[in-house]
């Protein structure tokens, strides 16, 4: 008999009904139902982000910050290992700078929050404020998209000679582009993101550059988010607006869709040439500097949630996790909790001594049955329960949340050690698990009916030889809303017919309907 | 003699002029001819921040922003301790959330960057692109000054009972201000601050954590910037904008003028009834919730900047000092490079093993004078040099940067614990000397005109009795400049009479003039 059915009790049974309470009142819509309703359901209930009253907006809930929190933690100190440091250039970009790129304002001027002006009066008609129209600005100011160009407008007065570079910096920010859709994380009119921003002497090193963070990113998602990830090369018509190779990370989601969860952009010498930014070189020569840029966004959430998680909720790699042990006390009387705490306070310890995030969740205002849901919809890896009999027993219940596996641990053999292995091996679990629905969700088609065939029926990435024109591209997007995620670094050169157009190709691409 | 002499030549004698030799090559102006124009230079070429190409925003530069990373990090630390989780709300704040707090309305809404359109299109007269008329916004938003009003209307969703306060939350965001006359770091249009916000079932509890808050900022100051600060209430005239009491703490700058460094607001349930925030009670009644906010920003660099620093640079409090502890190599021959570096990586290995942040500044492209004077300039708590003479020795000199003061040091014995000894009386030494000045700069005054002359000739904190009126309040103001900084926590009651109007007083306040 399981000891827990002694508190699976209503948790509406109170007088009180909190907004826990309320928000959890209702089961999780089925993945295999309604994916796209599964997933918003998700993100609302389990606490990590909400619609805010501003259209397009989120708020990013403490819980779900906290997760974001981890992950720039990692992120960052990825970045300073490789010789990074931080900086903040202006939310403002003056509207003329985007001019100054063609394609880049082709790319990102035209959807953007435009501050026009830069005060506020009385209304005369006494209807609460109104804009001054004494107060209007000269040139308006964009809310940055993205901060190339103020960058490299300020990248000109900080480099003179080859001895002022490279320059290596990035910046945490929010962002804004005006999007039509929007979707919770993975497509807001407002994100938090980093972007870096480089300046070299040579194109050699810029190359280096933007491969290597484009590798930074990739060990991130499989290391941390247990996200296994194509890393590729953008087709010319999916590269970024001013760039001339965009390398990036792909990710394949539960429903089969692609997700881009990384970028990063050699931008050869466009913005040294739109800011006037040169340098003198060794041999006394003024260049114009080569250039990167790369960045990684509040998405990673979305890709996170849709990669793991289940129909009960959340499930999250225990690296990045911010509570990655969860203690419930099962009671009936205050000394049952009071014998219970004792025993639980030496266990956080010894958990904490090993690196391990724990919480013990003894508010007397909810019940155990309501506490396991609440930590299972919010993807907390481990749970552990103590009740009376494990007192007598001198056991724990341990709940992994990955698999639903349960087992009774005998407190005389190392706990600490026992969580600390099953942390490690949920991380790989979560990853294998992962890797092999991509795998299996990777299909390699030679004919046109057998690419459409595969994207109705399964869906996932397509591996298919295209003859190299936007032509083809868009032709193929128009007719089956996939589109090339990457050429894969590692294709094999192979000699093939392109499946649109029967053209020669000389290696295979990955073609997918994507977030 | 000086062994450093050796090397004390022309840092121009280079062909290849960089941007740090540019900057370096004239030295800062003296704070007692111009305090104002050597603020400016020193947060300039100390490479903290300059001025962007967008009116009155700030471009925070690398080193200025690592000194921000660590303020951010040790403050995080004290919130998270307290019981605070960190989340993210918009940017951008819909019109009519302002007019729903009257006073909140009058103190902020009017000077703010407002956003009217979102899409820009392409000239037709071919000049770039301009803002699309179609896409104006029916209601305009405010770029967030700060955000309480979108915060309030989001906790409405989140409370419904008892059981779901508190909620103790704060930001890490950027804000913006339209400041008519800006200064780096001090007042600028766009600033990085945090901003907490937090809900309360009573109002003890809300009155509770607003004073907890101003006791985490003074701490901070105190151990960490090593700056002395006065804790205190605000004057009605000087409370937050919608707050029924504002706590604050204030810090005098080398120059006799004070800087608000951080404030914390009782916010009774102003905000509450502004957006209609209910729960439901122990008792089962419904209430409205009771809020507080508090807040600190890139404003504590100016302030850290302004107390410690001289006439030869930064002077950084070891604790935030990005590298503590610099090492520049004196050479003439590859060879005596070669020997140096060797003993110079067991230096670096053992001083990182004390937790102590090291840098090796081996560049081949500037010579060790410059050298010194850069890493001067940042204010490096500890400079360590060797040179051919100290290999014969077996010795290194160390320069402190605090007092100047220089000592030969044999490495038979422990350098690590030498250091970490160094570092901490440093750290001590800067906050007494802080200390010791807002002491002698506090003066006590019980006329009008011993209070104008303080002012006048000395400048400082002037401690001295007020009526407690806001019409004196204006008057001294006016005719002074000097403002009130607070009503310290710990002012005696004494029996008095205001400089001013004479009427009686039962303590003293403090005036100052301001930043």
């Amino acid at each position: 008999m399981n000891h827990l059915y002694l508190c699976e009790t209503n948790p509406r049974c109170e007088k009180q009904v909190s907004y826990q309470e309320v928000k959890m009142s209702k089961g999780l819509p089925k993945r295999s139902e309604d994916y796209s309703l599964w997933y918003n359901e998700l993100v609302k209930r389990a606490d990590l982000a909400e619609n805010s009253p501003v259209r397009g907006c989120m708020v990013i809930k403490p819980y779900g910050y906290s997760i974001w929190e981890k992950m720039q933690a990692e992120i960052d100190r990825m970045f300073k290992e490789t010789g990074h440091t931080n900086a903040y250039f202006p939310l403002f970009i003056p509207k003329s700078f985007f001019s100054k790129e063609a394609d880049h304002v082709e790319g990102f001027a035209k959807e953007c929050a435009v501050v026009t002006h830069y005060r506020l009066k009385n209304d005369p008609d006494g209807n609460g404020v109104v804009i001054d129209p004494d107060a209007k600005l000269e040139e308006e100011l964009i809310v940055r998209p993205t901060s190339e160009t103020v960058i490299w407008s300020t990248y000109k007065n900080w480099v003179q000679s080859y001895r002022d570079l490279p320059i290596l910096v990035n910046q945490w920010a929010n962002v804004v582009r005006w999007e039509m859709r929007t979707r919770l994380f993975l497509r807001t009119t407002e994100f938090l993101w980093q972007e870096g921003h480089t300046a070299h002497a040579t194109k050699n090193e810029a190359v280096a550059e933007s491969i290597q963070m484009m590798h930074v990113y990739a060990q991130f998602a499989e290391e941390f988010m247990a996200m296994p990830v194509i890393r590729g090369i953008k087709s010319e018509s999916e590269r970024f607006a001013g760039a001339l190779e965009t390398y990036c990370i792909e990710a394949l989601m539960q429903d089969g869709k692609a997700l881009q969860a990384g970028t990063s952009h050699f931008l050869g010498q466009n913005f040294a040439k739109a800011f006037d930014v040169k340098f003198t070189n060794k041999e006394g020569k003024l260049d114009f500097v080569w250039g990167t840029s790369w960045g990684v966004s509040t998405r990673l959430m979305g890709a996170l949630i849709m990669a793991h998680s289940d129909d009960q909720g959340l499930v999250l790699p225990p690296k990045l996790a911010p509570i990655q042990v969860v203690i419930v006390p099962i009671y009936k009387s205050e000394e049952q909790l009071a014998e219970i705490s004792e025993k639980v306070n030496g266990i956080v310890k010894a958990l904490r001594a090993e690196g391990i995030t724990v919480k013990f969740d003894d508010r007397d205002t909810y019940k155990p049955g309501f506490k396991f849901a609440e930590w299972e919809l919010k993807g907390v890896p481990v749970r552990l329960s103590m009740g009376p009999r494990d007192l007598e027993n001198n056991s724990i219940e341990i709940a992994r949340r990955d698999t639903g596996e349960k087992e009774f641990f005998n407190l005389e053999s190392d706990l600490a050690q026992k969580i600390s292995g099953l942390l490690d091996e949920m991380q790989t679990n979560i990853y294998n698990k992962a890797l092999s629905f991509t795998e299996t969700n990777t299909t390699s088609v030679d004919t046109y009916d057998e690419f459409k065939k595969v994207l109705d029926d399964q869906g996932g990435f397509v591996s298919a030889h295209w003859d190299g024109t936007a032509e083809t591209e868009d032709k193929i997007k128009e007719e089956t809303k996939a589109t090339i995620r990457c050429i894969p670094l590692d294709a094999k050169e192979e000699e093939g017919q392109c499946i649109y157009s029967g053209k020669p190709s000389s290696k295979r691409v990955l073609f997918a309907r994507a977030y």
